[in-house]
């Protein structure tokens, strides 16, 4: 949907994509790249006393990966305007594969044309369960006249 | 802040981390992992053209970064709960370097005595601009009794 | 073009990607990645010396990097099929940008309806200048019946 | 053998080299640097279901591998000329490793003296089972006169 | 205990860090980044055929992972001044989580009241087994007068 | 040298290797993977304060690439023994090249015919100018009988 023009999108289209496997080396990469080294992470034998019982995903990691499965266009797409409501609802362990499903729910046309869609964005993982939702908010470009 | 129990965290209280430089590294690991190529951040013929004119990081970059900027401890914070309202509300370009700044302005608690502190939080950059906004919740742990 | 099936490809059919800026992490992690550490690619004072003036890209990552440029479907790509007459015909140095031209040149059908295309592939730098050419051949699916 | 020079090598000569063991991480790493993120490599829900039965390794990823194992000299090569023929013939799965076989196969040489040498070029995993070969072209030095 | 500053230490005094699982990404990382590709690290059909019976994790890798879980402050570290008798005393496997024992046992003060204090320096595994010892030495600050 | 059996090293053997240029993306990887992220390797506004005017590399990162440029082989490289009176005694800046330098100064043969080997070693730049120096020690295989 996002790779469509502002004056395109239509409240209520929705969009569901591919999946990607959340592996040890993304968890890793994310602790290296943010520093957020918490244990529930990074340390297995701290993760296997907690209710967890085991390491899991950063939740600004899988909120980051998301935002790569977004089918955004640099024809449609200006830039990420804001995010509100993010819930991190339930953990995502390794292994676990994600996908994304995305629903138009409100537009904000500006003076020039372009305008802010806001998606209700769910993360969701192999078994069917949304583990981080917000509404996700992108500056879109209108259609070029021509 | 974050790294004090739920019960000894007040109102009003306030956190200014040191700073990190956001490398052109820094940006190009970030479209590797999150897959997110959007011209404005990796092509820089593209980026050039553009009002920007040159190339920005990703808004989930930077918002990346900070996690790992606040001072959490693994005996105070449970869990990141959720983020509300995020604005990018300006560009930062390589070799920009932010830095944290927090308040704590809720705080709820549940049953069992943790709860979750809500805190406003900026990321700064390097003339004192705030380039990312938003408030972070932090699902925190009580101080054990002993 | 590779987003379309095996029977809807038809040969002359043409398609030009955006571009990707080869940065000096990328030339980092290929040395990583795979090794190659020839001081070409990663040693600045020889590469001064040499009749290239600096370091250049290696022709490998430059491969690599268009491969992701390539706007295969996994409805569609079954498999990269392989590589004739790859050709590294002038230098990538830190900082250009890339993009690939793709033209459909042959098909091959195999009894199951699959088949294999080959494109003209070249790989052109923010001159115009083709840098990697080759034919490149996907293994391809057929449109599925319904 | 790459590590003599172009008048040294013959027609025939043959080099076996050590191992590698592709891990996760490349292959997370390879679909990060290419952009490549086709779901038979990243999705392990989705690779369960094709014939492969897991994940597989981008045949770009083994053949960058292979460039590192080629035991090269900046003295000896002077570039990477092309590749000739290069299919991927098994697949690579996580967990495999695998070495390099090269036979000098033909020799051109120039009239500066330095020339370009083919060889038959053999990764081989630890089956003993070809998965990529090619005839891979080193432009290479002729012996300095001293 | 490195948070403090020079004159505030006192020989004698311990700490003990919380722990990090080395993962098979931090040995590949590592060998990316340093380019030891001994077979021992990674190549497990090598490794499962030595008297450790599968790959173990570079030691200089240990001895930098070490580095980042020192509880250091800009405001008290000045640099890394040296090490003394390092020794890897027991191998580190994939899936080991280290920590970190330091004592302080020696003080050098510089004419500017600066000093070296030196730590006795123990990374012990998952089993209480140290596995790195040295004596780390840092050049450490004064507290400022005020 | 070190490619060499522990019977075959004479004590006062020299070796010089070819030099890797120090990048951001190293430093930046280091701070990754180590977790050391002393504002003045990767804060440029702090560092530019100091008295190295501009970010410097980690110690523990130029020690680690020099342990990449260890002409070792896996049949007379048995492990890293240790290392003695490691000292940083100039800084690294981005950019830098750096070389290793060694020479065989002592062997310890063990009862079963490996042995230790102690090298003078010194990390040197550009300039020529040490930047690290210490005794490395390795423990290697004797010549195979046959």
């Amino acid at each position: 949907m996002p790779d469509r023009y502002f004056d395109e999108i239509e409240i209520g289209q929705k969009w569901v994509t591919k999946g990607r496997t959340i592996t040890e080396a993304d968890v890793v990469n994310f602790a290296y790249l943010s520093g957020d080294w918490h244990s529930i992470h990074t340390d297995q034998e701290y993760a296997a006393q907690t209710s967890f019982g085991r390491r899991i995903a950063h939740g600004a990691l899988v909120l980051s990966i998301s935002t790569g499965l977004v089918p955004a266009k640099r024809e449609t797409v200006l830039a990420l305007y804001g995010l509100d409501r993010v819930r991190f609802i339930a953990p995502v362990f390794i292994g676990d594969t994600v996908h994304l499903e995305m629903e138009a729910v409100e537009k904000k046309e500006r003076e020039d044309g372009t305008g802010v869609v806001g998606f209700d964005y769910r993360i969701v993982n192999q078994h069917g369960q949304p583990v981080v939702v917000c509404i996700y908010k992108l500056w879109m470009s209108k259609r070029p006249a021509n």
